[in-house]
C-alpha cells in the first residue's frame, strides 16, 4: 500500500487529533506551525500543500492549484461555496483531484436542528416558555389553542442531500406530505420531487418550507419576494442552508406583515446578524447563531468520518460525499 | 336504536358544538344554562345528572353518584385524578357504569409537545436562540460542541399509555434505547418494559427521563430526592404528566447542584407555580404553563373522539379509552 502524506490545518483537539495519528498510520499527517480555531473562520498562513497528497481541512482555492501533487481535498464543513466556481471545478477535472466533504458528519446535527425548529414552532414553545398564564384564562386558552401539530402537514424541502435524506426519515411517523425542489430526481429521494416548474404551487400549499439550499450562484436570493409571496399566508420558513438565499429585507416585511408565521433561521448574511438589523425585530423569528451543524465531539466526528474515506481512497474504492 | 339523553358540560365553542348536535342526532343534547370556559377549570354549578345517561365533560363525582340513570362518563381530559378513588371505583363497578377519557385526543399533541422539549434540549435551543455569537468566538464554538444530539440516546419513560406509545413512534427514526415503567407488560409494547425493581438500573443510564406519570397515590412525590440522585450526573428530565408527581424543591436542588442537566416541565403544582418559587430560579429549568395537550379546534377533536365512542356506545361496541 502506498503512503501518502496527509496536511491537516483544522484545530481538533487533543483527543481528536490523537485519533487521527493513530487511525491514519502508517499514512504522514503534516500540520501547519498554528492552527485557526474553526473550520469556517481562518487567520492563520495557509500551509504548504506542495509536498502534500491528500489535504484534510479548509485549504485555499490558490494554494490547492499550485500543489499539482494533490490527489484529493477532504473538507471539514459541507459547504464548499468558495470551490464551486467553473474554473476550479475545470482544474480539478483536468487533474483528476478528487474533492470530498463532510456532508456526512452534518447531515444529523443540522436535521436535528431544524427539525426541532419545526417542532417548536408546532408547539409554540417561545410563547409557552414565556408565559405563566393561569389554567383557564383568556390567553392561556388563545396559546392551548395555537398549535396546529407537526402532524398531517405539508412540508416543501429545498435541495435535496444528506441532511433532505435524514429529515424526511425524522418526518416519517409524522405523516406529512413532503414535496422536494431537486435539480433532477434520482428516484431514490422517497418522497415526491420537484422541478422549479413545480414550486409554485408546492409553496402555495405548504405549512413549512425548509430551505437547505447551498450558498451558489443560482441560490443567491433564492428565497425572494416573489417566492415569499407565494407561499401560503401564515406559513414557516426554516434556513439552515446558507444565508445568502434569502432576500432577509423581503422576508423581514413578510414577517411584520404577518403573510409569514414564522421564521427560523440557523445562518443569515452577515452572521451575527446586526442587531438593528429588520430582522431581529420582525416578530416570530428565531435565529440561532450558525450551530446547526455543531455536536458534542465534533472534531472527533469529523476526524472518524476522514478515516473512513482514507480507508476508501487506500483501496481504490469510491469516497464518501465526494462534490468534485 | 334507543335515544339517549346527553349532557355536555364543557364550552366547545360554536362550530363544535354544532358538530355535537348534528353528530349526536338522533340523540339529544341536554346543555346547562352556562358553560365553564375549559374543560380544566369550572366555575359554574354542575348540571343536574338525574334524566341524563350520558355525560360528556368534567361532571363532578357526587353528581355522577346520584345519578342512577347514567350509564356512560366521557371525561374531556386524558387525567382522571377526581374520579380514581376505590368508592368511586367500586361505585362505578357496582352499577355497571363505564367511565372513559379522552387520551386518544391528548396522545398528539402531549407527544409532539414532550418530543420538541426533547430536541429543544438536544440542540440547545434556549441558548442558540437567545445568543448572538460570532462564528469562530468561544462562546460559539462551546455551543456548537455542547449538543449531545438525539439519535443514540438512552430514554427511561415512567407511564406507559397512549402518549408513551405515540412517543416511541416518534422516536424511531433515532435509535434510542427506551426503558419503559409499567406496572404490568402487555407485550406489545414495543420497547422493553421495565417494574419499579429495574428502574434503579435504568435511572442510572438513562439521558432523558420522561414522566408522563398520571396522579395518584401511588404516584405522588414519585420523582423524589431518592430518585433524582439516582438519575445519569447531566441527565435531563421531563414532565408532561402531572406536578404532584415530582418532588419539586427536591428538583430545584438537582437543579443548582448541576446534578440535573436540565428539566422541561408542563405541569407542576401549583399551576401556575409562583413567580418565586425555587423552580423559576434553578438554572436550566425550562416550563409551559400545562398546554401539552393543546392543539388547534382541540374542542372538535374532543367532539369527534367523543362521537366516535358514542357510535360504539350505541351498537354496544366495546369504547375506546375505557379507564373504568
Amino acid at each position: 500500500m502506498p503512503t501518502f502524506r496527509i496536511s491537516s490545518d483544522t484545530f481538533l483537539g487533543k483527543a481528536a487529533a490523537e485519533r487521527l495519528f493513530v487511525g491514519a498510520a502508517p499514512h504522514e499527517i503534516v500540520l501547519p506551525p498554528s492552527l485557526a480555531t474553526s473550520a469556517l473562520v481562518r487567520d492563520v498562513a495557509p500551509p504548504s500543500l506542495s509536498e502534500i497528497d491528500i489535504a484534510f481541512g479548509q485549504p485555499d482555492v490558490a494554494s490547492i492549484l499550485a500543489s499539482p501533487r494533490l490527489r484529493w481535498v477532504h473538507l471539514t464543513s459541507a459547504g464548499y461555496t468558495r470551490y464551486d466556481t467553473p474554473e476550479f471545478r475545470a482544474a480539478v477535472k483536468a487533474r483528476g483531484l478528487q474533492v470530498t466533504n463532510s456532508t456526512g458528519v452534518y447531515a444529523e446535527p443540522c436535521a436535528e436542528h431544524v427539525f426541532a425548529f419545526m417542532l417548536a414552532q408546532a408547539r409554540r414553545l417561545p410563547e409557552g416558555l414565556q408565559s405563566a398564564y393561569a389554567n383557564g384564562s383568556a390567553p392561556w386558552s388563545k396559546l392551548r389553542n395555537s398549535s396546529p401539530l407537526l402532524r398531517y402537514q405539508r412540508v416543501v424541502i429545498l435541495g435535496f442531500g444528506g441532511i433532505a435524506t435524514r429529515l424526511v426519515e425524522m418526518l416519517k411517523p409524522f405523516d406529512v406530505e413532503i414535496a422536494a425542489l431537486r435539480r433532477s430526481a434520482r428516484g431514490d429521494e422517497g418522497v415526491r420531487v420537484i422541478t422549479l416548474e413545480g414550486l409554485p404551487a408546492a409553496l402555495a400549499l405548504a405549512d413549512h418550507v425548509v430551505n437547505i439550499l447551498p450558498a451558489n450562484a443560482d441560490s443567491d436570493g433564492f428565497i425572494s419576494a416573489a417566492r415569499l409571496a407565494m407561499m401560503k399566508p401564515g406559513a414557516v420558513l426554516y434556513n439552515i442552508g446558507r444565508g445568502t438565499t434569502v432576500d432577509q429585507d423581503a422576508l423581514a416585511r413578510a414577517l411584520h406583515s404577518g403573510h409569514l408565521g414564522a421564521a427560523w433561521l440557523d445562518v443569515t448574511e452577515p452572521e451575527p446578524l446586526p442587531t438593528d438589523h429588520p430582522l431581529r425585530k420582525a416578530p416570530n423569528c428565531f435565529i440561532t447563531p450558525h450551530v446547526a451543524g455543531g455536536h458534542q465531539d465534533e472534531s472527533g466526528s469529523l476526524v472518524r468520518h476522514f478515516l473512513a474515506n482514507l480507508a476508501r481512497f487506500s483501496e481504490g474504492r469510491p469516497l464518501l460525499d465526494r462534490v468534485m
